[in-house]
């Protein structure tokens, strides 16, 4: 015997079974999208960042971007970022290398974790690698282009 | 002669101001509440801290949580960060006073920047006070509280 209730609750696993898929499967894509436009948009940075390019570097910004850079007070707006990136190229931080650790996205809103490598070139010496690891709060904009809008990152342990 | 047109205009003008209107004010309500939930968490946080109370600390964020403390590698997982802040306690930093300078807003998740004052009492030492600034990202749980879900701070200039 098949009873009512049954029927019912079967009836809704059906109308909800594909909702809860094409819900999960519209969020997993939003969050791709986000992670391919963030790792783009942190190519485009190594590239701009190794020419000590401030205003690609700046453009990348959103205009009341906030940076947070260790032993400094914040840097508030796009400009003044761009500045602090070419005078850190011009002291002797020659590259940075990114990775994407975990990406999550709200809206038009994503929050990256990463790690990221610097290639340091002090006067007479070998170049030597640092690393870092960093939260940046992204911004999507209206073309769809995202933007870093709080840039902030610390040391990792020295290696041994 | 009022024109057809004018008419229009006027009508649009009528039926799209008052919604312009809640627009705003429900992001900025929206943004007040989240700032008022994090406000309140954080004084939660400094009591729970100066009470090296690592449970309370640890219920405090999310379970996939990520904390980014200076020199030091990505700690993951509410439990483990909890332990973090009870060793940081044990060692001597007695208490954090947390002070938010700016929070917006993204559905459930809200990006704070902050400044946090730390006081360290070292053995047989007066005991001294250090500055630092962080980013947080919080997420609004289902019952209406805060959760932090990644943290990340770093150290301003010394002061002369």
């Amino acid at each position: 015997m098949v009873s009512t209730r049954t029927v019912v609750l079967f009836a809704l696993v059906i109308a909800i079974a594909p909702m809860a898929y094409t819900g999960s499967k519209g969020e997993d894509q939003g969050v791709r999208e986000a992670r391919a436009g963030i790792e783009a948009a942190n190519a485009k940075f190594s590239e701009a960042y190794a020419r000590g390019d401030a205003k690609a570097l700046s453009a990348m910004y959103t205009s009341d971007a906030i940076a947070l850079p260790p032993d400094s007070e914040m840097i508030r707006g796009n400009e003044a970022i761009g500045e602090f990136w070419k005078a850190t190229r011009d002291s002797g931080v020659q590259s940075v290398a990114l990775t994407t650790v975990d990406v999550e996205r709200s809206g038009d809103v994503a929050c990256e974790v990463g790690k990221v490598s610097l290639t340091i070139q002090s006067a007479g010496k070998e170049p030597t690698t640092a690393v870092a690891k960093y939260v940046v709060v992204w911004k999507r904009q209206t073309d769809g282009v995202w933007k870093l809008h709080r840039d902030i990152w610390n040391s990792v342990p020295a290696t041994k």
